[in-house]
């Protein structure tokens, strides 16, 4: 029998919900008085993903690749250990990720610094430190060219071209390679961009690769396919004798869906979600035509964290509106404002073995009073649910976090996970009122 | 001539932009190396927009009335002692805000708790401290009855009421009163929360009066003036002899878009959006059946705090992606997420004279990489716009500082005011990588 890890109902989806080898239930009551909402991570889930795109890319030999981990899904500095024994590098996208990067030990020639828009300080930092910048567009040069002439040093960069490809089902929020997308130069109008930095090599600047993201929740393998046809020729090495990286971005959704079974609902309108696996075949025959002398990039931040995390929340009544039975809990769009800005999915169910008690239709909403404060729509959970029972919500390790905010004067949540030995180990303090209040009061 | 205040351009749109007596663009020489973005506000348009409130409602007469400011608009605390001194009371919605009021000395009497999900501990505070508080629903009813009992004290409350109404010009996310909204009791439904408050009349709980709010950005007064209709009826003295107060929310809009006449864009589909008096006026009439035992309650948020604050940014650069122009400035969804959450609309421009420079359409995005990182589409700006140039963003005042975020690691901005000798006064300190990962870090 093969061990499991990560977030499961036991033998199946009749038992209780488990974390690696322990039951959540026993989790929790471990805890003193839980602080609901919190979320709860399994480390072993995501070493197991990390370790799924390695061995995946490693089929791709002869071809050369790395795998570099997006911060932006989640900058749990704790989480910055794992990748770097991993050898995993980092993207980060603001000043503030690249020097978390930075003193947490990863090489200079592990991060990636991406943005379309960077500050003065952190183009200086990462010429300075030597980190990989992704050059945006003829703006972005400029001052990358201008910031490298003050610190005599060489910027090392990649191009981020706008190869013009979109998954028509991404939400437009998360397309960022359609036509009028704000990021990088579209991939005809590159020429004023090489010009500069041809008058400025080897100088100034080295041109070290090209770079696209087609954007996040990607199901469509094909235009990842596509993409990599549109990169590959530009690797012009005569003209760029150290072009060496092929960096393809992140993009791969995860199947929020697929715990939906337990309840039979919401389990219709599915496009199929490509594995890890599928996402890295769907580039190995189109790669053979990259010179050998390039390594590969990706990037994903979703399908290496989202799966590895669930927020944990206490049910605080029922209320039925109208024709709606409301489920309130104690979990908002503070936590998650995925449901909110992208009408995300993210699964939710009880942590329990499945009861032989009805099961209904449910608005799951939180405290915060605004009415996009919703975690999911018409789900369906046990019409026993009261006060004090506590849920799942799933596939909560991307882009929740993160994006996370104080409204209604919230605390942010504790984060746990469980270590080696099975002890709970904090990730992140509860915020009391004081955190929230520190930045107000000046002496 | 009467002295301006708030935000304006001086003579008229083609002066520069000042605050009060004060141009902006001196207020920036002012600070040395300006952190942009940062919040800029005017503590004499506040105070204004409280008074203007305070003289529509005398007139009212012999109607008695209260203003009660909705913190989860702004809760920068520097904003509570001005509206102490102006005796207005608070409306809270988290144990946070409600914590908040009574530490910065808000009478319990004064405080309002209202939220459709209370968390036992908040319960507990609002009882033991006296606090006002709504009930949602019958499960918050019986939280509230329980608690009274262990305190051994008498819960003050009103009823939340939904008396499903609603302005259909106003975002799914801001309507909190149609039928289905998790808000509230419906107003046909309220016999077993009388019922229950019978049962325990003056020993646990004392009904002192009914409580809506329809909603965010209503332009529609037509439905605030049904409201009152609806509630009047309510009060059925005989049954509970302590109602006294009539609390109909806030939700009145601004006209965001005020200032397009200086651009000539976006100025078309517009709805008329009524003044403070307009809105007062509106409920004028259906309050003269309310028994002269009964006092009015209006609970504005956004119409008091939203046009007393801009969000200054500089532009890092101009690039053209397909047809579209972008003007990449350093304020993003972390500061304003209300255009991408909303679709709402935040005037942008510049904080000089008009100058000649065409002024061509932009999309003005932010560095956040994420294609909803934007603050306004197809603005009209100067085509002349280059990097440190500066822009206000306007209206910022409500649910933008409050529910900011840290996505991407973006420190979230200083907030500054000028006092009365014009000095800078600092009300928020901009955070620092380390408050970001302050909660991280566990001994
Ligand atoms: C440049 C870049 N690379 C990678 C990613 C990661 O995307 P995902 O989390 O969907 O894998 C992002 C996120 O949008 C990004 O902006
Ligand atoms: C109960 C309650 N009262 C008042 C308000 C303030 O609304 P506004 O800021 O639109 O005036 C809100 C905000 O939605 C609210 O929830």
């Amino acid at each position: 029998m093969t061990t499991k890890y990560g977030f499961y109902y036991k033998e199946g989806y009749d038992d209780p919900l488990c974390i690696d080898q322990t039951s959540v239930k026993q989790f929790i009551e471990r805890l003193s008085s839980p602080p609901t909402p919190f979320l709860l991570y399994s480390f072993e889930q995501f070493r197991h993903n990390i370790d799924t795109y390695q061995q995946e890319l490693k089929n791709l030999a002869p071809i050369r690749s790395r795998l570099s981990y997006s911060m932006k899904a989640n900058y749990n500095p704790h989480l910055l250990s794992i990748l770097k024994s991993a050898k995993v590098m980092l993207t980060t996208v603001s000043g503030g990720e690249m020097q978390l990067a930075l003193s947490n030990g990863f090489e200079p020639s592990s991060i990636i610094y991406n943005g379309n828009g960077k500050t003065d300080e952190s183009i200086e930092m990462a010429i300075d430190a030597g980190v990989l910048l992704n050059v945006d567009s003829l703006f972005d040069l400029e001052i990358i060219l201008e910031y490298a002439r003050q610190l005599n040093k060489i910027a090392n960069v990649l191009i981020r071209v706008n190869p013009n490809l979109s998954d028509t089902n991404v939400h437009a929020y998360n397309t960022t390679a359609s036509k009028t997308s704000k990021f990088g130069t579209n991939i005809d109008e590159l020429e004023p961009i090489y010009n500069l930095i041809e008058e400025n090599h080897d100088k100034w600047i080295r041109l070290y690769g090209f770079h696209c993201h087609l954007g996040s929740t990607i199901s469509n393998t094909q235009i990842i396919t596509e993409c990599v046809q549109k990169l590959i020729p530009l690797f012009d090495i005569k003209r760029f004798p150290h072009l060496r990286l092929l960096n393809i971005g992140g993009g791969l959704n995860i199947d929020y869906k697929r715990y939906a079974q337990r309840t039979k609902n919401d389990n219709n309108d599915d496009i199929k979600i490509p594995t890890i696996e599928d996402y890295i075949q769907s580039i190995k025959e189109p790669l053979q035509l990259l010179p050998n002398t390039i390594e590969l990039i990706v990037e994903p931040g979703r399908s290496l964290i989202a799966n590895s995390c669930i927020l944990i929340t206490r049910v605080l009544g029922q209320k039925s509106t109208g024709s709606i039975q409301q489920l309130v809990v104690d979990a908002s769009m503070t936590e998650c404002i995925r449901p909110a800005l992208y009408q995300a999915y993210h699964h939710i169910d009880t942590i329990n073995s499945l009861s032989t008690d009805e099961r209904i239709p449910f608005d799951v909403v939180g405290p915060v009073c605004e009415s996009g404060d919703f975690l999911g729509k018409q789900r369906c959970l046990p019409n026993t649910l009261k006060r004090g029972d506590f849920l799942a919500i799933f596939d909560v390790g991307a882009y929740c976090s993160s994006m996370s905010s104080n409204y209604n004067m919230r605390p942010r949540p504790a984060e746990y996970t469980l270590d080696e030995h099975e002890h709970i180990k904090v990730l992140k303090k509860r915020e009391t009122n004081e955190d929230l209040l520190r930045s107000f009061y000046v002496e």
